[in-house]
């Protein structure tokens, strides 16, 4: 049995993997590289290497009530979507409600993560750090890795002809930070995630021009949904994803597009998603990653969006390395190969998250573009557009790699852009599941009570409670993965948006005997079995049963609409109803009394 | 018969009045006192006496096709909603493109205007004007008065107890130029206008915190309506008008709050409109207006917003005052008298526009507060809410009062807030009608295309074509107004809802033979008369027939959404047709062939 954990990282996913190593009595031992916690949710002026890099606006995508730990709500006075700088401070509440921060080992680098000589035995790994330029090393039990995968930018100038010629600044959207750079400026933007949106965004308040480019267009949503409901309170619910679950295909697409197209008519706003119906099944990379938190997958490319040049066509060798799957590095672009962690299939893209691109769009703030055919000294030039556009900064939005430096590639193989972990957590090849990667996932929800859920699961696995299948099962899970097969997790949109967060984690959950039975629940307490049902999928409901029950789930649960719209009806004022209301209303009883009357003679 | 005109101002209703005189044969000369045209829409680095001031970020709030002279469409490419320095562009080029530039005088401030002793023969006017330093004097036929109403200011700091201790930084919204002054301040905005909504979106951006205080709450809709379709584009149609004209009000008022809260909950949202249901009727002034272009009427305070003292109550002199059909001079505020141009008495409110104010909420960057019970050094208390809030700077986006310094209370009286004007237009009073104000009216649409038709009307007013009714109707029709009755113009606001805009210049259109004939026009040409049913309401219907017929009006109706679309349709893909629609189709088609079968069978 395990006993010594090294926890690699001390942000959202690894707080949580000090919690439940120390609930389980295990020994974690986190490594930072930097010199506090929170991962990317700690801002700082500059960039760090080696850290995820904020810009000083990013607010949470998923709010508060479905983007907490389970077992530990926002303070009440929090707004529902959360600034950075505020979300920061709850995690440091977090660390110190559960007497997390002495177990980190802060400004530590972890260099390399071996196995030891007797692995097939013990189980046991080397862990090297460096620790203010020494060097140290130690034999832990276990290994979770947590560092993310929104610190390495992804940078395809080489998709981009004529950017050497270019006079202007251009940068990765990893180095922004305040949007003053783009004062009466000719800006673009390329890359249309929720960073790229957010900058494009951002920058048309103050910029002369600003240009979003994006060749595969996308949904955006706003957080305030229908009726001014935050958005994924809405739309993660568990009678919402039976209902997508229960319907064919096309007419879930049908109905989800009609959704995203009633706040504006995408199609009308330059944003619809290219038109892949006639060219067959297309695969989508999903390069870009959201800087905002992580909560959101956001845009996919397609594939040729960086290696078709303009006018040039497709060759058969490109072609091919779509078709076979994305496999990029058919296409000579090598560093692709290590990018993308789901692929999809389907005209469907993913929502970018946006409250104001519309508005900006409307306002002539903000021009959606194609994607660029050349850059020039001083301007760019579109695809289908003869005019040439002045440009004086480019911030390429163009996502993230990821990458585990201090692991050997025989350890976490990354095959076609996927990493080969069992449920995107265990590396299938390895005889002794003593290594876990924690949050390395992105589900159409919030990803931290998705790398918590995860971590409740591993420790027991790695306590030995619970077992792993046969390396045979596991390894034919990552190949189903790898075939995309759209019946796997993650790798159909349409099937993430219909399943995945929900789906996923309820999985998590039977495993550690920690799943709600919602059936008996609406027996025993159908209050609460009603609002798990019908109301918002909050992570408060993993906590209710099994290992890990938290006796204040269930009134969590039940308070989780009071929370959050305490913090926006401040001011309140006695709502007068209406005359006319008032007169339906008066008319129903009459009806109502009518029946009754006539039942009764 | 009238021929030489002056006119007094160059703004968006004094260039149309310029132009009404020159095609109909008149002299106009135009005195402007600033150094070039544009009125409001000329945004400068500072604020100038006697001139409306803008902030950098004025965007319209109608869009360009609802907001345009009649015969003059915007440039295909600017955006919907034009933001200020491309708004000043348009009316220069309509300037050139009408040779308005020689008939106005700039630099000249018109000092005064009284009548000519043998004015009840003549009805002709001297005014005196002062040019660089130089007093200069001229008889007139007739004078337009073109000055609009968001020059003078109201800052009632008498009604905000404790604002001589502030230590802070407090201003009216007339001096907000740029957000930066904001920068990691405490901001309250008082004033829930569209200038106040606006200011407390952008410190949003870059304050610590931003309180947005309003008393009476406010309706918010976005410039993207339904689907992304502009606003006004969708709620100004003929066809809706109708609708609404022919529901009893409490059903329309039950719709349109259903309306309103579509985008998000006002209740939830700490602003719905306060419950004046069990208080009886009462009246709401008209205070604020919207710097953004006048296109919208804005905020109505409550009367007692400045007059009611926290905890105080409400005194009988003050009641008697808000009963007395807002009758402020009884209050003690004499000043307060000249302000409010229509009353209006109804529980809904006038909508306020703003695209973000809902995601700053959500967000935390933004808190409404009710009213202010006290201002302290440093801080404020509101009222209902114990807590005191720290606040750096006050910005008091609390309306603008009007004013005729240059005429005579005779000429133009302004009693119980409104102004003696027939129609909105002639002084009641006088014994010739050789003196008109344009666009002192803000009806729920443009004011541009609302004082361009004023003026059509006017010109032809005043070279006696058409005739205006005996005095005692015209007194009677003011009066009616000053009573407050339903059934007048934009006095009660769910008729100005229904009805104002497009009654009101159907109206006037009526008097010079201009308006279109929707029933002949559905017979002689169906597809034009469906589109000025169903369609917006756009000006260029008001140029079909009669007197200043434009041969581009037909055209221009009926292509305007392609112009609409074109500026946002900047990146352009072909949609592919879902296979559930296509089905959908498919199977309509089977169905109707079927019953064509089934009825020759």
């Amino acid at each position: 049995m395990a006993k010594r954990v090294a926890i690699v990282g001390a942000g959202v996913s690894g707080l949580a993997s000090i919690k439940c190593c120390l609930e389980e009595g295990l020994e974690p031992t986190c490594f930072e590289r930097s010199d506090d916690l929170g991962g990317l949710w700690r801002f700082t002026e500059h960039v760090e290497e080696g850290r995820a890099s904020l810009y000083r606006s990013v607010v949470s995508n998923s709010c508060k009530e479905m983007s907490c730990y389970s077992d530990f709500p926002f303070p009440e006075d929090y707004p529902n979507y959360v600034p950075n700088s505020q979300f920061l401070e709850y995690l440091k509440m977090y660390a110190n409600r559960f007497n997390l921060l002495k177990h980190i080992q802060f400004k530590t680098k972890v260099c390399s993560v071996t196995k030891c000589p007797d692995f097939t035995v013990t189980g046991q790994w080397e862990v090297v750090t460096q620790h203010e330029g020494k060097q140290g090393s130690d034999i832990f039990d276990a290994v979770m890795v947590c560092t993310g995968f929104l610190t390495d930018p992804y940078l395809p100038l080489d998709s981009f002809p004529g950017i050497n010629t270019f006079k202007g600044q251009y940068f990765h959207s990893r180095q922004y930070k305040y949007p003053n750079i783009f004062k009466d400026k000719r800006v673009l933007v390329i890359g249309m995630g929720n960073s790229g949106t957010d900058i494009a965004v951002e920058a048309s308040h103050l910029a002369e021009k600003v240009f979003l480019s994006t060749t595969g267009g996308a949904w955006v949503i706003s957080r305030v949904f229908d009726s001014g409901y935050p958005w994924d309170m809405v739309f993660t619910t568990r009678f919402q994803n039976m209902f997508r679950n229960s319907l064919p295909t096309p007419i879930v697409n049908w109905l989800l597009a009609r959704k995203m197209n009633s706040w504006f008519h995408h199609a009308n706003y330059g944003l619809v998603p290219e038109d892949r119906f006639h060219s067959g099944p297309t695969w989508i990379r999903c390069t870009q990653a959201t800087t905002e938190g992580t909560q959101l997958p956001t845009e996919c490319h397609f594939s040729q969006d960086w290696h078709l040049l303009p006018g040039q066509g497709e060759s058969p060798r490109m072609r091919k390395g779509r078709e076979g799957g994305g496999r990029a590095s058919h296409t000579g672009h090598r560093h692709i190969s290590s990018l993308p962690m789901f692929l999809f299939r389907t005209q469907l893209r993913e929502p970018v998250l946006n409250d104001e691109l519309p508005g900006r769009i409307i306002t002539g703030k903000v021009l959606i573009k194609p994607s660029i055919k050349e850059v020039k000294e001083n301007s760019v030039v579109f695809n289908n557009t003869p005019k040439e556009e002045p440009i004086d900064i480019i911030v390429f939005a163009t996502g993230y790699t990821f990458a585990f430096p201090f692991l050997d590639e025989s350890v976490v193989k990354v095959e076609n852009g996927q990493a080969s972990l069992y449920k995107y957590i265990f590396p299938a090849h390895l005889p002794k599941p003593t290594l876990a990667v924690i949050g390395l996932i992105k589900p159409l929800g919030s990803i931290i009570p998705t790398g918590e859920t995860q971590a409740r699961w591993v420790v027991r696995v790695l306590k030995g409670i619970n077992k792993l299948p046969p390396q045979s099962v596991m390894i034919e899970e990552v190949n189903a993965r790898k075939e995309n097969k759209p019946s796997g997790f993650g790798l159909c949109y349409c099937k993430a948006l219909q399943a995945d967060y929900i789906t996923y984690i309820d999985e998590l959950l039977t495993y550690i005997n920690a799943k709600p039975n919602l059936f008996s629940m609406l027996l025993t307490d159908p209050r609460l079995g009603l609002t798990i049902f019908f109301g918002p999928s909050t992570p408060y409901q993993f906590r209710l049963t099994g290992p890990g029950k938290w006796e204040g789930a269930r009134n969590a649960i039940l308070t989780q609409w009071d929370r959050t719209f305490k913090v926006t009806k401040t001011r309140s004022v006695q709502e007068s109803p209406s005359p006319f209301a008032s007169l339906l209303k008066l008319l129903s009883l009459l009806a109502l009394l009518m029946a009754i009357f006539l039942i009764f003679l």
